[in-house]
Parts: structure tokens; sequence; C-alpha cells
């Protein structure tokens, strides 16, 4: 695993989570459980704030809330100045009852309904990210209603690919999101942007991609970016106040991952920073107010799963299961992408593997499988295993499936712990059941 | 489509289910919207239990809830005489609420939890399905506790693997479910549960798939189940009064799919009690009281999801991307599984298809596809689109992704409509954030 300070083997051979042995949470609160590492959480928004300012200057992060989103977590980053990314007219409710400052709030979607931008602009949001036409029109409608001037990006996309482990640079034109800078496409609706009574367009967006481990992708992502912005300057005179680049910053699973400190994540900010700034000065621009995105990389490695280990299953030559208590209701990131996941015994991590292990869960569904060829001491029923790395796309994709209960979230920090989300009940799993 | 009495399209070329028009259901409940043919339901339901008695005699349908699980759902199949299969406390608690009689479940899981299994046996769940020896002590000890006699079934793996397309006869020893026939671990764990002295053993329940299209793989588990009944029976006296032979009836998705007939599924039946009967006899076995476990093929069809086309995006030379106000928050599958629907425009299925669109969702993730190369009329923001066959594993497995909110569910029959699950409200999703 990626040890740090706040997450680390104890002596005994315990995990434990900012501060508090996982058995001892795991006691408190039941399983299976989502643990939150808030100091890691603070941690990253801080290098991530503190590097911008520091090597960049005029900038904000935005937390991607879709990552994982409650109240909670918009009052933790909103406390280390950091401002958000939302999705939904659920995530600007939620960041709204959470008391979060709507100006820095960047509002994104390929389809935001009607409701949702009424929302938007009634809350005033900071920024509005536009993704068609006909949203520009809408979106200058309700503003023209509302008497407001409100300010817009374009998510436009620049033709970079990132994968995690490839680098490609052809276009990637087919994408729900986005307008192509290549074809045109981005540089016509500006212009529609542009004519609009009541949008404000302070620049652009682009976000190129998921789980993005090479700087590369970015210094890609920020030419392009700035090239297009010198063509516009050049042929339309429009100069752009805002920079958005998106996040995709990739985190640590699973071996094979790249194991990263705290610090090194600054080096993403850093490269940016330096190759925005080179841009700028090179291609004549005035310097972006720069906006970046981080989502998984704030919460993702915040995040470990208890669960208790329920039946276990020798199938004779074939395959050890464990059936834990959770499954694809709390963490349905196997079933969908095949994700790798480090699974440790949380309160033996010390004794040596025994055993090769597929952790099953509980959902009656083959397919329900959290890890595949786990390496562990041999495990009984009661044992208690922890997932790593599951603070991000979990909670945020929990559902009832099989009318299972979502696990509540717990905050560790300084050896305490917390609710940030209540255990579901099953009076809450009926409450709309006419 | 699959066209029926209860979903057709009229001589206007609207989509018509339960005898209501489509759009008249858009604009009453708004969208998205699960719709449920209740006719349909009941039919499934009628015809199962009826083939079943006329062909068979003594048994059981029971609806795998596990497909679409609510209050509403329980009350209709209970009307219709037929039993549930449930997989966990909440479908338990949801089957108790809706005034199910307890006494038609059976409780199935690889990893009941203990809370579980104490509700089950409290509220007097007719048949539990062991999977586990450590299952069997637990339940054994908490009915001792409670002074009572069990009524249990215990799953196992015949060894009968049948895909959609694909026959395969030879043992699927690998999975987290049952107890291998083959390897001698069904056994085993028969003579385990036997000794127990709280639990009464009732018979075997085996299920070899889903999506299940040729009668051949029911065939052949039927022949595999007798042979075991008769071996046990030969070698250790053992006769079982009980046989549950699950589910896994294959249902019509889109072309490529065989389009049944209502009546076309009691062939299913039919076979299976056919070859029962005649097992029974050459084998010399007492005639076993035949559970069937049906869930997707019960209320797959019956449902239709409504969305709103909200923004289109051609992408010039590549794509026609219509985005609409759902997406894998309320139908994961094609994210899940890549499934394949049909997809038409509910308000004007008549007119010549124009374009190849695909149907994107609007959560903020490439992923987030419900349907790809969908041949539509030209369409425009605000029609209406119908998905069909979504009754089964859409509401059952939607999520707050995104903080979207999960759309209500509406019964249709006889022209009229009412809730069988209530929209959700923002409110609702931040209801146990702290």
């Amino acid at each position: 695993m990626n040890e740090r300070k706040t997450l680390k083997i104890n002596q005994d051979g315990h995990l434990e989570i900012g501060g508090v042995i996982a058995r001892d949470l795991a006691k408190e609160y039941g399983t299976p459980l989502y643990v939150m590492d808030q100091q890691y959480i603070e941690d990253m928004c801080s290098i991530y704030a503190k590097t911008l300012q520091d090597e960049y200057g005029d900038g904000m992060i935005a937390y991607a809330s879709k990552a994982f989103s409650c109240k909670e977590i918009y009052r933790i980053v909103n406390a280390m100045g950091v401002g958000a990314d939302v999705v939904s007219g659920g995530e600007i409710y939620t960041a709204l009852k959470a008391g979060f400052p709507m100006e820095k709030v960047c509002f994104h979607g390929n389809n935001k309904t009607l409701q949702e931008l009424n929302l938007a602009v009634k809350e005033k949001v900071g920024l509005i990210v536009l993704d068609s036409y006909s949203e520009a029109d809408i979106l200058n409608d309700i503003c023209k209603n509302a008497g407001v001037f409100q300010k817009v990006l374009i998510r436009v996309n620049p033709g970079v690919e990132a994968h995690t482990h490839h680098f490609i640079q052809t276009a990637n034109i087919d994408s729900k999101f986005g307008f192509s800078i290549v074809s045109g496409e981005a540089e016509e609706m500006i212009l529609h942007v542009k004519s609009k009574s009541n949008l404000d367009l302070q620049g652009l967006h682009c976000h190129i991609g998921s789980q993005i481990f090479e700087q590369k992708s970015f210094v890609l992502a920020v030419n392009k970016m700035t090239d297009f912005y010198k063509m516009l300057k050049d042929r339309h005179g429009i100069e752009f106040p805002v920079l958005n680049l998106g996040g995709g910053f990739g985190i640590w699973y699973a071996d094979g991952d790249a194991k990263k400190k705290l610090n090194d994540y600054a080096e993403y900010i850093k490269i940016i920073a330096k190759e925005l700034k080179k841009a700028v000065v090179e291609k004549g621009l005035i310097k972006p107010f720069l906006i970046l995105e981080p989502g998984r990389s704030i919460v993702g490695e915040a995040g470990v799963t208890l669960y208790t280990v329920g039946r276990i299953k020798t199938i004779r030559d074939v395959k050890n299961y464990i059936a834990i208590d959770g499954g694809m209701f709390d963490n349905p990131r196997f079933a969908l992408y095949q994700a790798k996941y480090t699974v440790i015994p949380a309160e033996r991590a010390k004794e040596t593997p025994a055993l090769k292990y597929t952790i099953a869960g509980k959902c009656c569904e083959s397919g329900d499988i959290i890890a595949e060829d786990v390496y562990l001491p041999n495990m009984n029923e009661g044992d208690l295993i922890a997932v790593l790395s599951t603070g991000a796309y979990n909670y945020s994709m929990s559902s009832n499936y099989n009318r299972n209960l979502i696990p509540p979230v717990v905050m560790v920090k300084d050896g305490k712990s917390r609710y940030a989300v209540k255990p579901q009940t099953y009076e809450d799993i009926i409450r709309n059941d006419i």
C-alpha cells in the first residue's frame, strides 16, 4: 500500500486511518463502512491551492465533487479555500445546504435541464460551462428574465486524448462533451455565445480524461488551448480572462499504479503552471485566471472501505471465495470497469499471505466481485477487510441494488471520528414506495 | 418492437402503454419516468402460475424481486397468487410492509448477514436457501433460540452453465454460489444440514444463469438435479419434497433477441414440467413441490423508460449524439454489460428513420450511454424517447450518481396510471448528510 502519516499499519499489524484503528471504527459504526481520512483531503486541497498560488498566481482549484458529494465535503474543501465543480442540480443543492459560496462553483454537464439552469442562475453559480448551442440560448433567456449577466465558459475538445498508459495526440473528437477546436466547431460556438446579450463569455474549459499519469498530456493540452486562444485573439480580437483545464490526475489504486507521496501531486500543477506561463508570454496572451478541477485525487486515496468477512467458500482445486457484507452496491467499479483495488486484512496486515482469494460481494449476481486474486493470510469469518483508495466514485455511485443499504461515511482526523453521512435505514429505501 | 395489446404504436404513431399515451404520462409525471405495464406483469404471473398448475401440479412461482422491488410489486404479484424470491433484509422488509405472506418467500444470498437471518426467522420466511456451512450453523443457532424448526433448501451447482447463445455442458463450478454436485461438496453439505436440530431440509435449489433462451439448458438442469435426488435416495435414503430450479428465462430487449408472445413464456414451464414429471417416474422419486423463480421475464418487458431529448450534438462526419434527461443513474446496464436496448421516438414512431444516433445520458462521464447506433427520425429537443424492456434491473440498480434524482415509477393499467414509487426530491439525497 501507499503508506503515509494518516494511513498506516501499526506495530500490531492493525490498519490505522487518521489515527484511529480500523477495528475500532468497525466496532463503533459497524460494517460495511466508508472511512474518509480528512487530513488527507485537507492536505491535497492545501498542496494544490498553494502550488497553484506559488507557481502560477491567479487561479482556483475547484474540487470535482462528482467524485464524492455530501454536505460535509463541501464544508471541508471550502475551509481549505478551494472551489467546487458541480454537475447537477443535486450537487448545487448539496453545496448550497452546506453553505458553500456559489461564486466559487463551476457548473458542468452535457445536458443540464431547464430546472438545473434556473437553479444555477437563481443561486448565482459563479461559472456555467456551456456545452451546446441550445443551452446557450436557453441560459441567455433565463438570464435576460432574471436581469443577470452570467459568467460562462464553453467546453471545447482540444484533440488531446490521454490514457493512463498511452498518449494519443490524434484528436479524439467523438465525445458527447465539448466542441472540437480542430474542426472549427468550437470557434463557431464561441461566436454564437459572444452574440448573446446576457452571457459573459470568460473563457474555455477542457478536460482531457481521467486517471492520467503522464504530465505530457497536460503540457499538450496547455499548448493546444493557448494556440487556440492566440488564434481567437488574432482572428477575432477575443481575449479570454479565464482558462479551465479540468482535472484527471491519476491516483494509486493497486500495484501497477505509480506510488505517490502527497507532494508528488504538486507536480501536475507545477508543470501546468510553468507551461502556461511560458505559453502566454510566447503567444502574447493575457495571463488567464487558471482553474483546475481535481476530484479523484483529492478524495480517492482518502477513502478506505471496511467490510466484515462473512462466508468463506473454498471450491476445491478452483478458487477461494470470501464473501463480504458489501459489494457492487457500495462499490460498482469492478463490475463497471474491472477496476483494481488493494485489499488488506485490517487486523492482521503484517501476517504473511497464505492463500489467493477472490473477494465477492453479497449481491445475488455472479459479477458482484470487489477484487480478484488477492493474497491474504488464512481468513476467518468475522475478520475485517479494508479496501483502499475507495474515496472517489464509490459512495457517489452507490445504489440500493438488491435493496441493500448504502453504508454510512465516517470522517476521521487526529484520532477522532464522526459521521459525514449517517447510515441508511430500511425506512429510507421504502420512503417513496406507495 | 415486440408489440402487444398493452404496448403498441397507435394510429398517430404514439407509443401507448397500458392504454395510456406515453406523451400524456410524460406530461403528467415528467421525465425521466419509469413506466410499468401492470397488465403485462399480471399476465406473466398468471401464465406462469396457470401453466405450472396445469402442466405440473403442486408448485409455486416465486417472483425474483431483485429484478424490481418496491411495495407495490409485492402487492401485485401476491394478488396473482405468486410467491417471492428475496435476496436481502431490505427486500424482506419491503415485502413485509406490503403485507406479503412470508410463508411464500424464498430467501437467497451467498452472504446473508446475522441481522438478515434473524429478521427472516422472526418474520417466518417460508424457505431459507442455505449457501454455506457457517450459514447453516448460524441459522440453526438462531432457530434453536427462537424455538423454530426452519424449512431450508441448499443451493447447489448442477454443473450446467447456460448462456444466451451458447450451451455449455461442462460444469462451471467456479461460482460464489452453490455447492458443486460433481465434486461431492453438495452431498457433504446436505449431510451437514441434515444433522442440524432446527433445520428442516426440504430440498435443493439451483439457478443456471440469466437471460437464457435455450430450453435445453433447463432440461439438462432437471436431469442433473433428479439424478442427484436419486443418488441421495439410493445412498442415504434422503427424499426431498421440494425442488427449486430458479429462473433465468430470456426476454426480448432488441433485435437479435427472440421475439416472444406472452404465451411463448409458458413453454419454459411446460418443458420443465414435462421433463421433471418424466424424470421422477423413471428415477423412482417422489414428485417434488416445484418452485420456479422468474424475475426478469415478469417485469422486464413490462417496463418502458421515458426520457425527454435535451441537447443534440452533431459531430461533423463522426456521430450524432442525443442527450437525454436520464442516464446511467437510472439505467446502468449499458455501462455494466453493454446491454442492448430498443429506442423509439414515442410520439413519432411511424416516421421513417433518417439518422443514426447515439443516446447519451446526462452524467458527467463519457461512458454514460444508453444505446448506440439507433436509427430514428430527425430528432428535436423536447422530443420524447422511449426505451423498451427496462422493467428489470433498471430501477433496482438505479443510483444517485452525480446526485441526480432517481426517477419515479408509474404503474399503468386499463388507461389509468398511478405512482408505484414517488419521485425523489433533493431533500431525499441529503437526508443522511450531516
